[in-house]
């Protein structure tokens, strides 16, 4: 365990870097935002690329990579992986190959899940790519082996928010289409296991009564990154003038209109990278 | 005007390249089979950075670049850019940069519209990147300067297909919802600027009345293949021996259960590569 006299002082200056596939992640980030008001942050959304849910492990490893590798070239002191694909997939293999600590979104989501559930029935629904991973049953099994867990890929939620189409009776229908089967289970937590869906919140809580408790992996990842800073002694805790950077891979326009209205705050310095693939 | 005699026979046997950002651009490849039944073909699917309907042009026109450099290096005699996306932003530079004919699928689509529709008003629907780009509209004024064109994004209609609910009430409502707008501009013929589109066929008409002509850009630009192959004496007659490649940028798995369901053959030849972007 690494003590607070390894770390000088300035490190406490250093940004928290957060990826994301694309604009999704921005929860993650809003919640830190709320959690950690001083933090410097630098976030890279991979629009050129997005969605990574329907993509193979190995791609989303690499893209993965590549994103980790741009985050730590800004010298970051922490990095947060903001994306329930990339984390389902990736994790493992960064932690072992970055220099700070990494956090990702699953297990956070999977111990607020297993604590909330009393009836150990707990639903998860994701991209393709996290279900097919099975990365939250095992994540929940390991925190508690006794609990059942059902889980579901919901491949049109993420176009439907980017549409943004979120309410009604479009939302409705695809939501009772997909959750019916999961609904049957008598689930009393459900894990929305991807960053776009608690855009969904009021329509999947229509649909799954509301004596369901919804897990937001953003809050809770958050909650783990005020944690983790803590116990390293890394946490900056002012003065009030943090510096937000976004970098994105497709064009900025897009990006700072949704970010910042989704943010509630101006975004002040964004900028396009191209991604080199290795071959 | 080249003619035949600058093309020694063997330039034949060359294959015929077609790239799309995914598995759309299959709706083409079935034409050309088709209408073209001895052709030797290299199909790219750059299944690893669909869908290029969300991306900005200049991201769109890179991806194609290297798309079309592979293919290139495939020893192909023409190619085919045969995504809306792509040919809407793209078709133009790619033309000028490449020793090869190149065909895109918007002029095919736009003359056919205009050579079916009676009362000159023309709804045309694609992705976000295509309908901004107007490639169809500016297309259809070169053929009729006098047609009215409306035109309209439809973004859900991709992952709908990909998701696979073609058919049924939820189809019905999302394509409700969208082309409301475009009926009531009393169009008699409405253009499906996406590759994907073809297999909403059934609930677009539903919704448009059965009197409306839907134009299927794919069987469209495989006529053009066949008569610009006829033009510069390149045609392959027989034997019956034609060889299929196919090459993905993500795992073939899914690309070949998709592809073999959808093309009724089997793929023989496929493999996966990675595209290097420059930097």
């Amino acid at each position: 365990m690494r003590t607070a006299a390894d770390f000088p002082m300035n490190k406490k200056e250093k940004p928290i870097g957060i990826f994301d596939s694309g604009i999704g992640g921005l929860t993650v980030l809003k919640e830190i935002f709320r959690e950690l008001p001083f933090e410097n942050t630098v976030y890279l959304g991979d629009t050129a690329r997005v969605p990574y849910g329907i993509r193979s492990p190995e791609t989303v490893t690499r893209y993965s990579f590549e994103n980790a590798r741009f985050l730590i070239s800004e010298d970051i002191k922490l990095l947060v992986i903001a994306c329930n694909t990339a984390s389902s997939v990736s994790l493992d293999a960064i932690r072992r190959s970055v220099p700070v600590p990494v956090l990702g979104v699953i297990k956070p989501g999977a111990r607020a899940a297993v604590s909330c559930s009393k009836n150990k029935k707990i639903g998860v629904i994701g991209t393709e790519a996290t279900i097919k991973s099975s990365s939250y049953t095992r994540a929940i099994k390991e925190v508690d082996g006794d609990v059942e867990v059902f889980s579901l890929a919901c491949p049109l939620f993420v176009p439907l928010v980017e549409e943004g189409w979120s309410e009604g009776r479009i939302a409705e229908m695809i939501a009772e289409t997909y959750l019916n089967n999961i609904r049957d289970k008598c689930v009393d937590t459900l894990v929305l296991g991807c960053t776009h869906y608690p855009l969904l919140k009021n329509v999947i809580t229509k649909v799954m009564s509301e004596t369901v408790t919804l897990i937001d992996s953003a809050v809770e990842t958050a909650g783990e990154v005020k944690n983790v800073l803590n116990e390293l002694s890394l946490r900056r805790t002012g003065p009030d003038d943090a510096v937000h950077k976004f970098y994105v891979t497709d064009s900025t326009e897009r990006f700072v209109s949704v970010g910042e209205n989704f943010l509630g705050r101006k975004i002040d310095f964004i900028k396009k990278i191209e991604m080199e693939m290795e071959v």
